[in-house]
């Protein structure tokens, strides 16, 4: 694809997703999203043939650039302890709450919005970045000796998803920190002991009678 | 209202409410919902003036309905244990989302499809129904001797909408396992001890020097 078209896919997708965050994805019309974009119609179409493939495609960007974020992420605190990757987990989720116009998760919102539609290309997307954050998640768990980490990984981000619905519909941050203190309990358990020297242990030979 | 009327408008909120539940707020469209209630398109408009007032009042009915069953429930497990009310409240949750055509919690969706509009009576009624069902919960938790009651209540409350969420998402029940797992560890470390008989403390008159 020559540099001007790849130029205006990418603008066209980043304003697309824009729009879908917005008003969701049912109340966003093609012609809103080609003006967002300062595109023609024709030209929108001529890069995708239709209001689903052209979510499908700005979820995909979003996904790729989560990944992106998540790496980054990852490495950064791969030094740190279970209470700091909650921490910083659900620190993030209250800045990212605080903006103005949010509106929750853009996958999850999708993922209701087409709830009766379990077969839409923008389903099977949700399922794979949720998919990817959980196993991110419980990666970053086993590497600070989290023994069940893939459990406590699921459990942490039932924990973010709902924060993320209870910020949004009570307009009240403070779910957040309630679930970033439940979150700290779950996980401060399970982590696994420091192998130590074991004391010798008392024997026959060593204690007789 | 006469009685023949009240039955009228009884039909169309049971039938928009299922059309909204479907299909969400945007994609239905009030001719179906006149279709789906047996009625005209003028007689709909008779008992509700827009799709927003329908909405609304579909919600309300469906929240008066929602605080029946709380107050059976309440009187029901009055008497169980906190383990008893999680487990319930989780089982009850992994077979509502075994039912066909499952599309998660409709007051959720609706605040999530007008994430953007947050003065939209909808979204009033979605904070009044889930601000109901956190204070029940908090209720009967401190009536079975959970110290912290309403944060716990918001927690596992949290618990509840996040597997919701993933279970929708995923397409993966164990989802709601995991959370009731979670959920009872949350709970069973915060519940008040009984009274217990206290030793008689060594004081300096029975015990001297």
């Amino acid at each position: 694809m020559p540099r001007d078209a790849r130029q205006t896919r990418r603008r066209i997708l980043d304003a697309a997703y824009r729009e879908f965050r917005r008003k969701g994805f049912v109340r966003v019309n093609v012609d809103e999203i080609a003006a967002a974009s300062r595109v023609t119609k024709r030209t929108l179409y001529s890069h995708f043939r239709s209001k689903d493939e052209l979510l499908a495609a700005a979820l995909e960007a979003q996904i790729e650039l989560a990944a992106a974020a998540k790496q980054a992420l990852t490495s950064q605190t791969s030094g740190s302890t279970p209470e700091q990757i909650v921490e910083s987990l659900f620190a993030a989720l209250h800045r990212w709450s605080g903006k103005t116009r949010w509106s929750g998760s853009g996958f999850t919102r999708v993922a209701m919005e087409l709830a009766d539609l379990p077969g839409h290309p923008a389903r099977a997307l949700a399922r794979r970045h949720k998919g990817m954050m959980v196993s991110s998640l419980a990666e970053k768990f086993a590497n600070v000796g989290i023994k069940s980490a893939l459990e406590r990984a699921r459990e942490i981000w039932m924990l973010a998803e709902g924060a993320i619905v209870m910020v949004l519909i009570q307009g009240d941050a403070s779910y957040a920190t309630t679930a970033a203190e439940a979150a700290k309990r779950l996980v401060l358990r399970d982590v696994v002991k420091q192998p130590r020297l074991r004391r010798t242990p008392p024997t026959q030979s060593s204690t007789p009678r």
